[in-house]
């Protein structure tokens, strides 16, 4: 029942329908997200608070084309209904529409902070894109929670995340990612339904709706992102540019007077433009329809509407961005548009209009229930091979599929055994897919045994992302998101991270395991200088909350990396690699990864060496040969690596004791980045050796030693503990 | 005398050719930089290497075209030639053309390592721009320093440092970063002259030129920056776009089919296309010519090149991007263009033909002297302001300049104190500008005696960036470039920091002096939730060279961060300023802050109190709560004002353990950031209070209640030491 809100916020917001319900059993959600909403706007939530909150434990979203086609192709289910028979037209369309816009207001309202002028202006589109292009079932949220809007403990925060809020899949609010992930989850789509459909059985298939706003078109990230959109020609994402003209500042004027819908023609996408999106219900209509018979391209909307639309005094205007309207202007509102009702209303005919998305969504998932048991007869592989993708359900043991070494195996670049990781887990991972940003050759990211991602053969794996960090990472924030089983990887250089890290940020809160492949972590990668090498990036993604970074010294450390990266769906891993050779060291472990720092050798007893030596990566095999050669001195010495900070730290304080004993203060680290940091583990009376300036060109041997990482250094300092 | 070479590399690459060229009395440099290439590529340094060494101990570099008005009007200097003069053509032009091919070539291959495809494409329109768009003069790199590229210790690293390599003004390497610059440059360029221009004395008048990459446009960066000098109409940036088709992962074609001039059409440039870069010497001057026509928009020429040309089985491939051709492959080059010398060689006709550079430049510095010397004497206050930003001399002391306040001041948040200061130094400094990325009523970043600078009023100094982080950080960076006395500022959130962070690594790698103004710098912003909450940024700013993190507590040390900040022309600031409203404190000092850290109150004697807490910004606060309770219960407490961690760190051991006596490890920090870094100064025995997670939705003060920063947390935790 209850009325049906606007995906809301002048920023990004994004919602992909789908023709593939989720179902309530075996898995409680199948992993086909039906709707997307990927907004930086207080309003989304209001869209949750509408759907049928008593019918189910779950929800779903379902494609009315769905429905259509069903009927057309005789498979009609009894409760679904037309689209025509769902639109809502005249005097109940308007109230629709003004349900939405009034709880929009009325929630920034009590919050007393939020977002109320966008969902007013895009109210209409969001009307006939909930109620027309796609239909919702099941609980989402209580009609109550929107009262609690951006309050502590909510459901309904400042701006929509995944991991609270029942619907919303990805977590947005920094402007331009939501139409990244939009990318990220149509590619998904186009992905999964070139692998998985079958003549006649398209059991994967739905749109991808995105509503962006004006400063979501000014950042890189969405020209980047769009630019790939045009370039695979994901002709089932469909993007709603609402163009208000107004952003924080005021005025696009001030700052943004390019023509957007040439750019994106220019990118590759099909346009519209929509000129009065107030109140234009059959133009919005007629451009869905328009938008989804181009297929061979992704359509932009371009909707252009009012930000406030209905407030006498601050529609049009930046006032109505950011802050509540008043008591006094909402009553002017109120007014201004009929709307007699108390705060928080729906009316009954509203309520009862959107009654209809129940039956009909539990009619649509109970439909693609039985159109998936036909298929798992048909095909039973590939039933059971999706089914893991929307499950995310892992192989029992992943150290059987990892490479292993010894230290016999020939010295080797950690990028490289990366790569051989790679292509190992590829063989069991059926949702494994990502790519490089122009560097595969360099990051070995290539999965050998398949293709690229492309137009004509989006069933491939490998996926070319050109010279575009930030749009990466938020297509695999979408990919992510999209099915549990998909565990997309994305690659740079270590150093590169800083154009992306807006995303991988986002990955960490919205809990999206992606795996973040990073190369050339350090000085070791030479010639190419100071703006190419790592200097502070290890020290800064281990300040950052629920990411892990792994930087792996050889062949099984790089293994076990990959085991952890794999084993974390709900929390991103960055892995740093070298670009240089590095020899497999004895004592390093598969196992020990997952425990974030382990004990590689030791030659002293009763957990009471004279020193202790930590390192990571590339430098752990510094320390070993330090180590070495003050044993021969006669020194008891323990050298661990500490190859992820954020594992160890979860380890018991009895694990962690046996490592580093608080008794021995004499502890050095060496790392090849930033000192500070180090502090927590080497205390106050150790030797921190590290890097706290830029770096250098020359060969990268050259400046370890200029630098001072070596073996040498290690031992003075050894001397002056 | 001798050759000259490329503006290289497949990627960015920028140059701005100037009617002014620099003074060598009284200012060694006056400031207007005549050229400025922005370059990810090791070939930028061979241009330098070949402008008459022996001439001068500066360099200059001006555009023909003024030497062409010059002559219509009567002052043709003696000594200058026109542009037909100076033309190289027929085999004459080759020449020059395949010297520069070959010194790429010959010192790639020398340096093992490095990029020689794009100067081999791109030497015609290089040579066209180096040989007849400008002039340059004066010593730049000694012939053999082209042998060391890529080495330790040498001039020519492998991606040009503005800090390193006389005649780079910008260090690049980073793609997208250059076009950015040039926009800053070109941006500085416009105003300067809107403000101090008259009729008939165009004392500052050149264009910026730009050669950009394949990758560059895909950058999301360049779409920002592109997209603002559109805007902006920035008539006299001429844009190269070296179109080769090729980047590390292959053809373009895998990642990048847009059409690019349409994207720039839509972005509101002129656009040309040059079909045949590699041999239409006549097109590419056409080109320009075209370009420098068209004055109300910014060009850009798409040049159609072939990466590697020249090369029998390079050419045309990624395999001549990134690595040396290797012996054979030389030689076979050698043979295909007819190059009979040896390794390094470079013709005398070549030689003679560069060398009327020098007189050229000679004269026309001359010349420019002389009409700055009239400019003086009719216009002496302009003329006098003029050299302030040439010079960068900053005022005695800023001290007198900005704010002071007292306890009694009334509570504000640093984001309203910092605007005051801001306005404050406007008017002691004309050469500050900047603003914000559409959050300037937010940041509070206006300057409320100036406009906007926009199209029509580009002598006004707030500027409008759009929602644009990045472009924003990169501008800023060309700016601060531009001339030293140009001190940009820039905005937004702390936490966006995100989106801009590869240009701030730049700004504190080539020592630009942007101060970049933070606000919302904790979960203390409340509502808008944890995308919008900084936990880990400060940290991460601390952990990166040459940068300083300030994060001042109240008005005082607020007006003490923009003193360092100011004084830091060479380094750039983070000023992390709050939203929510701070008392002034007892004890905090204008300064303290230019220590870093220091005692704001303490009721111990002879430097042993029983306890210290240390804290930053919005919680000294709590920290100076939770001493008055403790000193209260009796125990002697220490607070201190860690305001700048960079700072402290550069005070004397006899200062920093007046502050922080060892033998006190009583210790206590409470910041609302990451606690990962504050080991440092707590030590193993202190505690830290800090925010390991991230933030929430709600009301600020609420989640620092929540999340447990609080007076009654540092108690407790006093209790347990």
């Amino acid at each position: 029942m209850a009325a049906h809100s606007i995906a809301a916020a002048y920023s990004t917001i994004s919602a992909h329908a789908s023709s593939l319900p989720c179902g309530r059993a075996p898995a409680q959600h199948i992993g086909f997200h039906q709707l997307t909403l990927l907004s930086s706007c207080d309003l989304r939530s209001l869209l949750l608070s509408h759907y049928a909150p008593k019918s189910s434990s779950s929800w779903c979203a379902v494609s009315i084309e769905t429905l259509e086609r069903n009927a057309a192709s005789g498979q009609m289910l009894e409760k679904s209904v037309t689209l025509e028979q769902n639109v809502a037209s005249g005097q109940l369309l308007e109230k629709c529409v003004n349900t939405i816009r009034f709880l929009a207001i009325d929630a920034v309202e009590t919050a007393k902070s939020g977002h109320a002028g966008m969902p007013m202006g895009c109210a209409p589109m969001g009307h006939i894109l909930y109620d027309e292009a796609f239909v919702m079932s099941g609980l989402l949220l209580q009609e109550n929670e929107l009262k609690q809007l951006r309050q502590w403990g909510s459901r309904t925060p400042g701006h929509p995340e995944n991991f609270l809020t029942p619907g919303v899949e990805v977590t947005t609010g920094p402007l331009g990612q939501g139409i990244a992930n939009a990318v990220g989850l149509a590619l998904a789509e186009r992905h999964l339904a070139a692998r998985f459909n079958k003549p006649g059985s398209e059991i994967v298939d739905h749109y991808t709706y995105v509503i962006l706003g004006d400063g979501c078109q000014m950042e890189g990230i969405s020209n980047e992102a769009c630019s790939l959109a045009g370039h695979w020609g994901l002709g089932k994402l469909i993007a709603f540019y609402d163009d208000n003209h107004i952003t924080v500042d005021g005025d696009t004027g001030i700052a943004f007077t390019e023509d957007v819908n040439d750019r994106f023609e220019a990118l590759g996408w099909h346009t519209i433009w929509v000129k009065n999106g107030n109140t234009g219900y059959d133009d919005i209509r007629e451009a869905i329809k328009e938008a989804k018979a181009v297929t061979d391209r992704p359509t932009l909307i371009k909707v252009t509407t009012t930000i406030g639309f209905g407030s006498p005094n601050k529609a049009n205007s930046y006032s109505a961005h950011g802050s509540p309207l008043g008591t006094k202007e909402v009553e002017a509102t109120r007014h201004n548009l009929g709307w007699p009702y108390e705060p928080f209303f729906v009316p009954e005919d509203v309520k009862s209009h959107w009654s209809h998305h129940v039956p009909q969504g539990a009619a649509l998932e109970a439909d693609w229930n039985a159109k998936f048991a036909e298929y798992e007869k048909k095909y039973p592989e590939d039933a059971a091979t999706l089914k893991i993708i929307i499950s995310g359900e892992l192989p029992a043991d992943l150290v059987d599929v990892l490479p292993k070494y010894t230290q016999a195996s020939p010295a080797d670049a950690t990028r490289n055994l990366s790569q051989q990781c790679l292509n190992a887990l590829a063989k069991v991972l059926p949702g494994l897919l990502g790519g490089s940003a122009d560097l595969a050759s360099s990051n070995m990211t290539l999965l050998k045994m398949f293709g690229d991602f492309q137009r004509d053969t989006p069933e491939e794996r490998n996926v070319r992302f050109g010279v575009r960090e930030h749009g990466m990472g938020a297509i695999c924030n979408g990919i992510a998101q999209h099915s549990p089983g998909l565990i997309p990887y994305c690659s740079t250089d270590v150093v590169f991270t800083d154009y992306m890290r807006a995303a991988m940020r986002i990955s960490a809160l919205s809990e999206a395991g992606v795996m973040y492949v990073m190369t050339h972590d350090s000085i070791g990668l030479g010639e190419d200088g100071p703006t190419h090498q790592p200097i502070e990036h290890l020290m800064s993604f281990r300040t950052m909350p629920n990411i892990l970074m792994l930087r792996p010294a050889d062949g099984n450390e790089t293994a076990g990396a990959y085991k952890v990266a794999i084993l974390n769906r709900k929390r991103p891993s960055v892995l740093a690699l070298s670009r240089q050779e590095l020899p497999h060291l004895p004592g390093t472990s598969f196992e020990g990864v997952g425990l974030g720092g382990y004990i590689i050798s030791d030659n002293s007893t009763g957990n009471k060496p004279d020193l202790i030596v930590l390192s990571t990566g590339s430098e752990l095999q510094i320390a070993v040969k330090a180590a070495n050669e003050l044993r021969r001195e006669g020194k008891t010495v323990r050298v661990v690596s500490l190859v992820c900070w954020e594992l160890f730290e979860e380890q018991s304080d009895e694990y962690k004791e046996s490592v580093l004993p608080e008794s021995v203060t004499a502890r050095i680290s060496i790392e090849a980045g930033c000192t500070l940091g180090w502090q927590k583990y080497v205390g106050a009376k150790g030797k921190i050796i590290g890097i706290d300036r830029f770096g250098a060109s020359a060969p990268g041997g050259k400046i370890f030693k200029e630098y001072g990482i070596t073996e040498e250094s290690v031992i003075t300092a050894s001397r002056s503990l």
